[in-house]
């Protein structure tokens, strides 16, 4: 296992700077010299990839078929941004000619192009090791944004974080790059992490983790003189609504993947389905009796630390003491062991009445809200407020019904899905991964697919800009 | 005069319930009808145009010529969006169909759509009682996204907001929509404000004013259970950058127009020019003492409300107190009387040092910086940190220098101007006003242009969408 190393402020600091300084340069770099350093991260990621996979598995039991997965989804995202740059996605301009006249109508010539953000502070996931780590889809979306990044790495695999950071500076190195372009930064505690939000150079930051962490790191970017943008992550229970019709065509299918949605990666997916709103009645139960079945029998693996285990095991506990929280399944494993999953059952009026079971239970564990009809079933989604994704089991036909759980869904949700299971996110052009509080702290952004580069631009209006600028497209670099 | 209420927060309470009710039809509404709202608010406006300016004047000394063209630029802004939502620009939608084959490249169909924020709280501010209040850009285009407004009217005009909200609602009722549609709340302190931005029945939050007030209500809406977005315009000192050549071209012309952008409604715009940056040496001396004169005969009225004129008053006798500033005009009016400009100086070093200089007096004051070169300028740049503008005078050659000006300029700002004075913001698609803290706290957003309608949308990804949903461009209503 690679070495690694307690970072100090100074460090940070260090750190910070030589972003700041690189990105002169970088800020101002074309297409071709994003898209080769985007395609060079992707290409050295794949040419270590047994080693990498080796030492992600050791550092997070995640196992080696979904790491192998995820280093492919993750060279796939370096390389869809480089695509993206190269079609000119950094560098759109609205052209807005001068017209002539007075005010209102009249104005002067303007040319309203982006900007990077400049040096990005990175906040590497637990349970993406690869994907959403140091060279995840943030930092791929900051790099073709022009913005240098400085990762602080994940206490639960810094020997991958190291390994990963090392093959960077090769290829920055290799590429004849300002080292600033990218650095990482390690070490236990939140010292290093306030440090890096903090930093005067620092032009925004972000995270996906937990709501706790997430607010915290927050409070720091605003507590600052100047504040910057903050986009964090910080948790999701992700309803998944199922219709009577939904059911009765196809329940004990469902019922199986959807145990396989809960349990994949041992529920650590921001996108693991947390909450199930069920209709009462025979056609509910016998659902719920084969989701049992299903989870009962479904294979766990340790969770990615220590910490998150015993951080499910109390929200678990908590949930099976809740006085109105039926446990239809809690079989504990022996310490030491991997969880075993876990499921409650709750009536929509107490689920809707009490604001701790709305918070997210990370790990193998989901709660079932019976509800009477689509009207409370929609009252259960307001009461979530928001959340990554809702699923919709159902809404085939065009009804009152189905148009009013949409229009719900879609006010607390960033995806819908109509069919299949939340786990699972395209990195593509349609995607939206991101929602309102706590999903996001920025729900007009996507941490997820192409348009996740939008956030580490800015919009500048150039107005009379002279004839040289205005031929560069407005980039004066 | 119109007479004025002061409402309670159970007033405030039930404007926000029917903003969310009224939000159910009209978050569904059509192109047709926002268009028809928008436009029917702009003809009332114009209908009674002379009683509105003559109210606005009273309460705000800004003279019936601005009020007038105040009151175009407003019209103007609500048939623009209209004519934006007629284009379709609040329901554009990405298709991504499906792609066959295992992830990452393979992926189910997503079609991301944008749905309204929900009901929107407003702010009117101090300074544009009709183009930023209470039928201001701000509600012009929630409207137009399809949310609900409510506006809280600013202390300093009360009569003119009763009698555009009393326009307002006539409009609304008259077109048959849901009364909830629009609603101002009205009362002095802060309390009513902050139980707005807390409802939960408010989505999003538009703010134009102080720092201080801004601030405290972005607080609010964070200390909610469930934060909401918070777009704040919270003060900026617009730098305006005079390189040698445009003062050795152009001096006179240019400190006669920069003495009346300083004083333009008496120096209460947010793009007042406040930071001053020009050479060392007779160029600059020279250039200064002509803007000395143009200033000392340039007329003033009275501030909006005794409380900013205090607000300016203290503002200016800090400048003048300032062991490092030096006074070039400092001509103090009798009391009750209109203020009079004020001038400072100071050398580079010094501001760059003192993080006060670099906040907003706001009124009709402006510091001179002066510099020892490009470096030293972009080094005042920096040291603002953000601004809704940067003017830079002098750039019209393809150089080092100017490159490294524009970059620098870029940086901080959201609009950067190579000609002319940045008060006055033309309302148009390639505007960008807003920037880095404290200019704005949202700075990848306008508040200004048809971009505006931007801030209240938020996208959605739809998967799988049923035929019915994908045909209606994803939009269940």
């Amino acid at each position: 296992m690679t070495a690694t190393t307690d970072n100090t402020a100074a460090d940070v600091d260090a750190a910070a700077r030589a972003a700041q300084a690189a990105f002169l340069a970088y800020g101002a770099s074309d297409a071709a010299t994003r898209g080769a350093l985007l395609r060079g991260l992707a290409d050295a990621l794949e040419g270590q990839r047994e080693h990498l996979v080796a030492l992600a598995d050791a550092e997070t039991h995640l196992g080696p078929a979904r790491l192998n997965g995820e280093l492919d989804r993750t060279a796939f995202q370096l390389r869809g941004f480089a695509t993206q740059v190269g079609q000119g996605a950094a560098f759109t301009a609205t052209d807005d000619p001068a017209v002539a006249g007075p005010p209102p109508a009249g104005h002067p010539a303007l040319q309203r192009v982006r900007v990077p953000l400049g040096p990005v502070a990175m906040f590497a996931a637990s349970n993406f090791p690869f994907a959403f780590s140091v060279l995840g889809g943030d930092a791929a979306a900051a790099l073709a944004a022009g913005c240098p990044v400085v990762v602080k790495a994940h206490p639960g695999h810094r020997g991958l974080s190291q390994a990963v950071a090392g093959l960077a500076h090769g290829v920055v190195a290799a590429q004849g790059l300002p080292a600033g372009v990218f650095a990482l930064v390690d070490g236990p505690g939140h010292d290093i992490g306030v440090a890096l939000v903090q930093h005067p150079a620092i032009a925004a930051a972000a995270f996906t983790g937990s709501v706790r962490g997430g607010l915290a790191l927050q409070r720091a970017a605003q507590a600052r003189p100047r504040p910057i943008p903050f986009f964090g992550e910080l948790g999701s229970v992700n309803p998944v609504v199922a219709l009577p019709a939904a059911i009765a065509a196809n329940g004990p299918a469902l019922a199986q993947g959807l145990a396989g949605s809960i349990t994949l990666g041992c529920g650590q997916f921001c996108t693991s389905p947390g909450v199930l709103v069920l209709p009462t009645g025979a056609l509910g139960d016998a659902f719920v009796a084969q989701l049992v079945e299903a989870l009962r029998a479904a294979p766990t693996h340790a969770m990615l630390t220590p910490q998150m285990q015993a951080g499910f095991a109390s929200g678990r506990d908590a949930w099976a003491a809740h006085p109105r929280v039926q446990a239809l399944l809690d079989a504990r494993a022996a310490d030491g062991a991997p969880p075993r999953p876990f499921l409650g059952q709750v009536a929509a009026a107490d689920f809707i009445a009490d604001a701790h079971l709305h918070e997210e239970v990370f790990g193998p564990a989901a709660l079932v809200v019976r509800v009477d009809g689509s009207a409370q079933a929609i009252e259960v989604l307001q009461a979530v407020g928001g959340t990554l994704t809702v699923t919709l089991w159902g809404a085939d036909a065009d009804t009152p019904e189905t148009r009013a759980l949409v229009h719900a869904a879609t006010q607390v949700a960033g995806r819908v899905l109509f069919a299949g299971y939340p786990t699972g996110v395209a990195v593509t052009a349609g995607q939206q991964h991101g929602g309102p509080f706590p999903a996001s702290t920025m729900p007009a952004t996507t941490s997820v697919g192409w348009a996740a580069l939008d956030r580490f631009l800015r919009p500048v209006a150039l107005q009379d800009a002279p004839a040289w600028l205005a031929a560069r497209g407005g980039r004066p670099c």
